[in-house]
């Protein structure tokens, strides 16, 4: 029997970056382009240009397997993706356009416009892989920690991921698959409501998650604090516009109290956002992943201290831990979106 | 082929209710029994005895059904039932002794001492029916909407049932089946924290949605507005003891300043928990189900007038109504459990 690769593809703002998965979460080979480059310059970027730049990455990669071993799945992390419809719909920080679509159709309805099909082209131009889908980033990296990272521990695939960044994703895997919601839209953690009329959120709501414990929120804090309190910080002498979540764990570190302050306020909010994801789906263990979490102690000691205040008491044996995904974490998610593909044929 | 029948079973701290369910929802035959019932009127009640009168009725039930029918499954909706031990564990409400269990077992292991394991006793006493399952009533709850109410007319089978009574408890349907977590806790909605340091709660944290949304949180509010605000109401002519949510339903019907009130917070606060579950699990529709609900409006009105400010923009689709689940709801309930249960050994 050959051996079982998949392909996971990650689609960045800025790179694509591809890699050829072994079942223990080896990656064999791995391959990446610009996103958003155009074969004109000046140009805008078409997404057949883009698909195009794809199908050339997989069959490099697929040139790349071993003699003994089958490609069976491919799967695709990419912001805004719809699991259900396999597509890229109105992602903000892709500026694709559609050149298959007239005009008057592109004006007049803004979904279709913005809806890059991305599985039904795959499996045309890739007969031969049955396995083939698609979700947004967070819900992968929870798959790649069940797969791949720290799931690989626990005795039930009851899990959940979130990721910390620019802003605040989650995926929720309940019995080893991930909990889609009637729309693919489930998992946005990042959007409860921790602090009714607070700070204003991309989404257009007040006072969400994602406002305060993702890594911009962590910035805002330290600013909101620099500018109404007078406690003194070596954060005040960086440029207010080049201030980072990095900046305030480095000078946590080294004692500086309106840092420490930072993350307080931090681990408060990210514990009723954790407490509020075990209320509702009780995970065995929830994983943090992203920039944030290399502040390490700085992060888990408020957290758990918090935790210990706003989880209810019996879901304590809930785990909060890091992610146990390394460098390769969101090529393993896409390629455990494809090991669950692969599952759900046989089913 | 014969028609396909389920039996459902509530059990309830007063009252086990049973019924004989087709596959429409329609409740053939129906019995009861007092749950907490000794042979020895001054005794303690014991869990041996308390089977002996469930295989009683289930036995009525099964000489109830029709020549062309077959009972496949049966369900139990119980409170603290897990669902993975289909056992009853150290339900508050339950004074059941198990004298199977030596007394030093009983002293040394507080589970094990109230682990009451009704699934395995009920599949030796009726080995010809192969599904049976038990889970919280909740959960019950959830599957009989999703099955024989509002449920039926979703394109998808994704929905959260949030339960209204003297607790606030819910059950999440994702894909068609509940959401149990790793332990069978899941769907907590009722401990998420809404309120920082606020209302202290039964399960020993403060500021739990329960602590507010329920029908005794109604009471609360009431009691608390009473207390502390100087706006007249005929709630204040009531016994303080004998205040009920009812009552609050009863005066702001007839334009009570502060009845009116309460139900604007209770609204305020079932908003940030159904935007809460919306967020996470992104259900087609949330029902709610309960006593309180019968107050319609003046609780539906206040609470979608918040979902609009806490419930994600992108969310919105997702319907808030009232469960289409008639008086036969626990019976319903506990029969769509089996339904599921009959499901997953064909699988």
């Amino acid at each position: 029997m050959k051996k079982q690769l998949t392909i996971g593809i990650d689609v960045g703002g800025t790179n694509t970056v591809l890699g050829l998965v072994d079942r223990e979460g080896n990656c064999l080979a791995r391959t990446e382009f610009h996103t958003q480059r155009s074969t004109n310059e000046d140009g805008p970027v078409f997404f057949d240009e883009y698909m195009e730049l794809l199908y050339e990455a997989i069959e490099r990669l697929l040139a790349d397997a071993p003699e003994d071993s089958r490609v069976e799945g491919i799967g695709i992390g990419a912001p805004n993706a719809n699991f259900y419809k396999g597509a890229i719909i109105n992602a903000a920080n892709l500026t694709w356009k559609d050149r298959s679509k007239p005009s008057k159709e592109r004006l007049g309805d803004f979904e279709k416009q913005n809806r890059c099909e991305v599985v039904k082209l795959l499996k045309k131009r890739f007969p031969a892989i049955k396995a083939i889908a698609m979700t947004n980033d967070a819900n992968a990296a929870a798959l790649g920690e069940l797969h791949y990272g720290g799931g690989k521990s626990l005795k039930r695939k009851d899990l959940v991921e979130i990721t910390l960044g620019t802003g605040l994703g989650s995926g929720f895997v309940s019995n080893g698959d991930i909990v889609y919601g009637h729309n693919s839209f489930a998992g946005e953690l990042g959007h409860i409501v921790v602090e009714p009329n607070g700070r204003n959120c991309g989404c257009g709501n007040n006072g969400c998650l994602e406002a305060y414990a993702s890594a911009t929120g962590i910035r805002r804090t330290a600013l909101n604090l620099i500018d109404n309190t007078g406690t003194p910080s070596s954060l005040r002498k960086i440029e207010r516009d080049k201030l980072t979540a990095k900046d305030v764990s480095i000078a946590a570190a080294a004692g500086d109290k309106l840092a420490l302050e930072v993350w307080d306020i931090t681990g408060h909010y990210l514990a009723l956002g954790v407490a509020t994801a075990t209320a509702v789906t009780c995970p065995e263990a929830v994983f943090l992943f992203g920039g944030p979490t290399k502040a390490g102690d700085l992060l888990m000691n408020p957290l758990k201290r918090y935790l210990d205040k706003y989880m209810m008491p019996n879901m304590r044996d809930t785990k909060v831990m890091f992610s146990k995904l390394g460098e390769d974490a969101a090529i393993l998610g896409a390629s455990a979106l494809a090991l669950n593909a692969i599952a759900a044929l046989k089913k």
